[in-house]
């Protein structure tokens, strides 16, 4: 189900505005020249990750957040490069764990090459990042980059080993906080470090902002997975569950219905019996518990919207309020 | 043939020299801290890890020429842990790249745990010691550790894409540097860095000394390949040639012998040839190739020790002149 069915508004393409666009494009040149003096089948695979592109919704929030506060724009973009190459060695080693084949309609590293080959591309992009990390000559930036992949790490060995069959919310928020929400939280956060100066007020303001988007952009991203269109999202529908990943539209619905046979049998750690979670999978879609989920997203945006009033009206300002508000409404 | 009885020396069993002993504790103490706050099984793993132990050559090599030139002992500690587990965290992927069950004896990560476990734990291991190198407060020694990170990666890749069945010296001295040479390398110029002020000849001299040893490094391990006690070093006698990797005694015996037919099939990629390629070992077994082979690695020893002329003669230097001989004396 997606937000414009749920909440009776008319469904349009959304896109976030990008009065960053030029500094974008400054972004993905620098990731690119990662690639120099690399072996040239290390540079193809850095050159088709970067062509498959994605949104650049980190380094765009990092972009905004720091010409807001009036920070130096070649650092700036700097550390929206060091950002964005840190999520895409994540993926890359998550497309390899999870054994994916497509992302974003191109095929995944491991599905062209070696699983050999993908570690190293994965381990050779956590190295340029944390080399263009060291390039913004702030060392208690370069801790927090160091200390936000920990958590990412952490948060997906946890998952790996013990969050399967798992119907709990505090260890749902956990997960998509380390997943997702950890490094929106360090884009803006480290965005302001750079550009306010010791203005902690507005530190701590934009580290709250970041932290909203990011947890309502991962609630949206498993609302996806049980509503989006199967061809634009590239999975079957509720795959997180069918793996036994309980995201918040099957714990609102647990919550509501404990007693169903079908939730029974998933905290049972029933969750590989298929048949029953498609079943499961669809009393899921049916129920209010999406609408739930997604309210729950909306709240993270008004809390993130909140943070700005602060600031003053900029360009700026309204970039990451439209921006706040394409998370929830996007269809991919 | 070990060098012992190649030189007509006694062979005795050698172990380095430890001044640092005491602080080498502090090491593994700072390594194992790394797993606080983590989830049970990835502590587990790190502990696991540490316990197999390692002969900590980086971190000695770091810490006794960091102690030469007056360096603070606790930023010494901290670097030392940074390089030794950045150290680990590139065996760990190895070993999963290699499909390796041993290391050092113990059972390795991939041996106990998935594929997927053991990634993220290599990358868990990358996130602590890049957090650890931001903690010695050096900016440019940051960079300068990712700029490591990036070149040992490289070559790995290098070696995964184009270096199989390669009879070239060049390539081999390139391969080796990537491999094991840039981390001796920094472990004693980032230790010079943190120790020596602005004393740029003290501090080229320490990146020459570690290079020097570095490099001597590898070459016995290729050669201990070819001469070492199969049930100390834990791998099939020519496992390397066997792979398709041509190491220095190889080379040396392929540029004496271009003509032999075991030689031409290798050259011409042959090397999947395991009966041809196991005659070619014993060929070079009992050729000079692993004499003129140790005698490089000892001109790069001596090279080492002649690094350290222009200190006083102190402990410390002491110690460096004991561990470099210990490089071309040890037999595991």
């Amino acid at each position: 189900m997606r937000r414009g069915s749920s909440c009776g508004e008319t469904l349009k393409p959304v896109t976030f505005p990008t009065p960053v666009q030029e500094q974008i494009i400054l972004v993905e040149n620098r990731m690119r020249a990662q690639g120099a003096d690399c072996h040239p089948d290390l540079r193809a695979a850095l050159d088709h990750l970067l062509a498959a592109g994605g949104k650049r919704i980190r380094p765009t929030l990092g972009l905004l957040v720091g010409n807001l506060l009036g920070g130096n724009s070649d650092t700036l973009v700097t550390l929206g490069a060091a950002v964005e190459l840190l999520h895409t060695a994540t993926l890359v080693h998550d497309d390899l764990i999870d054994g994916a084949l497509l992302r974003r309609g191109a095929e995944t590293i491991n599905a062209r090459w070696s699983s050999a080959a993908t570690v190293l591309t994965g381990d050779f992009l956590f190295a340029r990042a944390a080399k263009l990390a060291a390039e913004t000559d702030n060392l208690q930036l370069m801790r927090y980059f160091a200390d936000t992949l920990a958590v990412i790490v952490n948060g997906e060995l946890t998952q790996l080993f013990s969050a399967r069959g798992v119907i709990h919310r505090d260890n749902y928020y956990q997960r998509i906080y380390a997943k997702t929400a950890s490094l929106f939280e360090m884009s803006t956060r480290a965005a302001a470090m750079i550009s306010a100066g010791d203005n902690q007020s507005a530190i701590e303001t934009m580290r709250k902002f970041g932290y909203e988007i990011g947890m309502a952009f991962q609630i949206v991203d498993d609302l996806l997975d049980f509503t989006g269109d199967q061809s634009t999202v590239g999975k079957p529908l509720g795959s997180d569950l069918l793996q036994g990943l309980v995201t918040l539209p099957a714990i609102y619905y647990a919550e509501a219905n404990p007693d169903h046979p079908d939730v029974r049998s998933l905290a049972a750690g029933g969750w590989g019996d298929h048949e029953r979670m498609e079943r499961l999978v669809q009393s899921i879609r049916n129920s209010d518990s999406i609408h739930r989920a997604m309210r729950e997203a909306e709240g993270h945006i008004q809390s993130a919207v909140d943070c700005l009033v602060t600031f003053d009206n900029t360009e700026e300002r309204s970039a990451l309020e439209e921006l706040a508000r394409y998370v929830v409404d996007r269809r991919v």
